[in-house]
């Protein structure tokens, strides 16, 4: 019996990547009934990570009231895969951008919720932190999130600081004392697919700070904020946060994951191929399927396809791409191992007509894909 | 070795049926080299048709000079076939509506010229035509074509009628004394997609007239001059041409090929496929290509891809298409024996943007299906 393993980015502004790999696995069940399929369905960390991982792995969605990033109750969730041990939490669902739409304002956002989260999967004895941050509503280096746990942010003055992007500014020094000890012994795993640094041109206010409602005068004076949050962190824990890829990440967010916990910053992609053990799972594939909403040079760099296609190069299955569009310069893909790309496009319309009809052409073209294998006897 | 069969219309406004199939075989060889590949380009009977015989079986390009639409001399051509006993024309090369572009005008457009070209192929001892009626610029009813062949049209006073669709207006009687006796042995099948009648509201005049430069007026006029016609083929031939589909083709050239030749309307992927004995070609083949711009509901209405299925059903050979735009209802295709439809978009662009990445998006494509045969160890 073939096995194909579908492994799958969301398609951007049209599907999720659930909903893409069960429309594939449909797909290639109506015209090979007798193949066998495993759905892995990928995060890219922001909006709908836990549940992405919920679904590849099984597991328990917990409900919990945290402060949103203006500090109001909200419910809010995570996860608990089948370990028991291993909690994934994405801080769009406590401190994400459309949780503050039309309030958005980065100097007063605040990263607590996030940290409540954590506390929650601490309490629940889980020791192991999968932690999707994409899609921030925040400026804050991640203060928040570390006061939730324990960690003390005060001014010259002793006084606690406001815990949010304009709080940084009188950031004076950090007291470790009260931080939650149990921080130590847990493996902390940020998904992460940036790599700016925590301020300056390329940093979380300069390239983040705008779609979080900043305009030019309030990135400047965010930016001079984390530069100080910087420094202070350089001064009282001896770290040099701005070296490290994606401490720029979710406003700084990364930054402080780094600072206040054991946290690695990885791209998703790896987490979730580890987490699910990619590398087992194709080792007896016939064929592996994956996808994303646009391929392009772009996707070299710690993309789904790309990533996919790497361990499937090191198990000899072969990999082919079924994407929405097929930018330029895809020579350089398939030298990285897809073997094959296959555009969902059916008609030549423009993308706000071609989203509308996304899942039948899909779902078509997964069907002739299953057609052609038939045809050549696979 | 596996053989594959290309056997594909043009994909209009964008690449001719020659074009496609080289494309198409350039795609495959690069990832299968060791495959053979047949290219049968289907020409549907107007422009490109006698260059797309002459690629699909050799032969000749015959240049004369005839009259063009408005009688005004021209260089024109055919192709004599490598039997040289088949010769194959397009009306669109002497008649055609590119010819008289700015002056179109279907009251005085003639398909004399047309004749000429039947004529000389008779001359050079041809005795089956092969005639493309796409493209026309007249509405004559075919009797510019048939005078130059020697029929005789009258008006009442015994005098010779304009060539043309004003002309019919005074047509008494037909004189056959002087016809081309050479016409009586001769085989004469024309390529005919459309099967509207001579006149009425789906007539020649009514259906294709406006885009021949008439208005509504116009139509009217030349309706009724056909109708004219009609009743004089009637009276003097004993044939009722109006009950022919097909006969309104080419404004009305198909009922004069009718009425003064031994002509078969069929469709021009019939009379392709017999030319090429495509069931021959195919005997062998373990795979055929075929593919139009646009596969849907239409295209189980004498198109080339359900012509080019329904003979490939016969011989248990596997057929695929590749076309620009997937319609919609395209199980009826399915049921047909089309496989598997791949879309050659590979962006969501409108077709003003796609058509001119064409060539390149339909290489890719091909590409990728080669190269998912070769994964399937095809």
């Amino acid at each position: 019996m073939k096995k194909i393993v579908i492994a799958v980015d969301s398609f951007k502004g049209t599907m999720s990547s659930i909903e893409v790999c069960n429309i594939i696995e449909d797909g290639f069940k109506q015209i090979l009934p007798n193949i066998s399929t495993v759905k892995v369905p990928i995060a890219d960390g922001g909006e709908g990570t836990v549940d992405t991982f919920l679904t590849a792995l099984g597991g328990e969605k917990i409900q919990v009231k945290v402060q949103d990033p203006l500090f109001r109750e909200i419910d809010s969730f995570y996860g608990i895969l089948p370990d028991g041990k291993t909690a994934v939490i994405e801080m769009a669902a406590a401190s994400g951008l459309p949780l503050v739409e039309e309030e958005k304002n980065p100097r007063l956002a605040s990263t607590y919720g996030t940290g409540e989260l954590i506390l929650d999967a601490l309490n629940r004895g889980c020791s192991k932190l999968i932690i999707g941050i994409g899609g921030s509503a925040t400026n804050d280096g991640g203060v928040g999130m570390a006061a939730a746990l324990g960690v003390k942010f005060l001014d010259q003055d002793n006084q606690p600081i406001p815990l949010n992007g304009e709080g940084l500014e009188k950031l004076h020094h950090i007291d470790l004392s009260g931080k939650d000890h149990r921080l130590e012994n847990c493996q902390v795993l940020v998904a992460c697919d940036v790599d700016n640094p925590l301020y300056g041109k390329n940093g979380a206010a300069y390239i983040f700070g705008p779609q979080k409602g900043a305009d030019q005068e309030m990135v400047e004076y965010l930016d001079q904020n984390l530069q100080n949050y910087a420094a202070v962190l350089k001064k009282d824990l001896g770290l040099n946060v701005q070296e490290i890829p994606g401490s720029g990440a979710a406003g700084g967010l990364g930054a402080g994951l780094v600072a206040f916990s054991s946290a690695q910053l990885k791209p998703g992609i790896d987490i979730v191929l580890d987490s699910v053990n990619f590398s087992e799972v194709i080792s007896d594939a016939n064929l592996i399927i994956t996808g994303e909403g646009k391929i392009d040079g772009q996707s070299l760099r710690g993309k789904v396809p790309v990533g996919v296609a790497d361990r499937a190069g090191k198990s000899n299955v072969p990999v082919i791409a079924v994407v929405g569009d097929v930018g330029d310069e895809i020579e350089a893909i398939y030298k990285r191992g897809i073997e094959a790309i296959f555009s969902i496009n059916r008609v030549a319309v423009p993308f706000e007509e071609a989203r509308l009809r996304s899942k039948q052409d899909l779902f078509d073209t997964i069907q002739s894909i299953a057609r052609l294998l038939k045809i050549a006897a696979w």
